[in-house]
């Protein structure tokens, strides 16, 4: 047995975090204390400074340390078009792959009444009221295909439809470098349909 | 782009630990933010609890908090066995999954000269005098099997041929559930060699 209250709390406090198991938990404990003591102690600190000073944005609900996140403040985005995403690493995701230069919106979850995420869990009101502080022109739905994103793209656009706005959602298709074969159906049936001139 | 300076410093925390990507401290940054900073908080706390704490056991190089580790001290065990061990996780290893009940030698490495690790950085000086303080009867040397390993256990061998202590070393063959067709070859021939009376 190691010493067990001091070792084994250091493994069981990296095991309680998702996709971390026990062995690497170990392997992580291990690795800090014999060989990167430095590591382990930024992360401690890094962790105890982040986490009590993160909020959300009071316009678009990004994670942020201020009031109002930066891409918020940035003037020389564009207003007038607006990204609906799932969570804050969509957000992110978009940021480092495209070159959209517009604002967001975070919804934090999906529409699922099974859950009891409603309308108001996602904060439709806000997006509803930055939509028209903003005068949005082009609404994206940026969010994953699924049955929940489905009725949740769904619920924003009826909820707009009285204006002009242009609604469009990210598409649907075969993925660079995947095998048809191993694609499933619905993808591949709607690539299918959505088949596009060359 | 999201408030880098907090954020992003986070997620780069997490990615200077071995083994974990981008993509996953870019998930566990997120669940912790968004889900869980209870638990990132308390594995701060952990962190910076453990750390500055640890030291080797003087006798057998154990990690521990104190001078002597929890198994040196333990009455119980039977000090004329001794375990050579490569590091702590494996010593974890075999106290979770054996009935050993004797005591360890962890050597912190194996000896390597082209990495410039001699006897001096494994302590095998501290070792040798362990094996005659508490007259050790069995030797058991648990590494895994390598080159290195093989050269450490000769050393070690070498090093008590003067006496009668019965050396053992942890026995090489096919693995419960491994199929014989992907097995490396050394293994197979080994255990082909050594086969036992069925």
């Amino acid at each position: 047995m190691l010493d067990k209250d001091i070792i084994e709390e250091l493994i069981d406090a990296f095991s309680n975090l998702p996709g971390i198991g026990k062995k690497t938990a170990q392997r992580l404990t291990f690795h800090i204390l014999q060989k990167a003591k430095d590591d382990g102690l930024h992360l401690s600190a890094t962790l105890k400074n982040v986490i009590p000073n993160i909020k959300m944005c009071k316009k678009c609900r990004n994670l942020t340390q201020n009031d109002v996140c930066s891409i918020c403040l940035d003037k020389a985005r564009d207003i007038s078009r607006m990204c609906v995403v799932e969570n804050p690493a969509d957000l992110l995701a978009i940021e480092n792959n495209t070159n959209f230069k517009g604002i967001y919106f975070v919804l934090h979850g999906l529409l699922s009444p099974i859950d009891n995420i409603g309308p108001r869990e996602l904060d439709l009101e806000l997006l509803n009221k930055m939509i028209k502080d903003n005068n949005v022109k082009e609404l994206i739905l940026a969010m994953n295909y699924s049955v929940e994103s489905d009725v949740t793209a769904h619920v924003i656009s009826e909820m707009i439809s009285q204006s002009d706005i242009s609604v469009t959602r990210i598409a649907q298709g075969i993925p660079i470098g995947s095998d048809l074969n191993y694609i499933d159906s619905n993808t591949l049936a709607t690539a299918f349909e959505k088949r596009t001139k060359y």
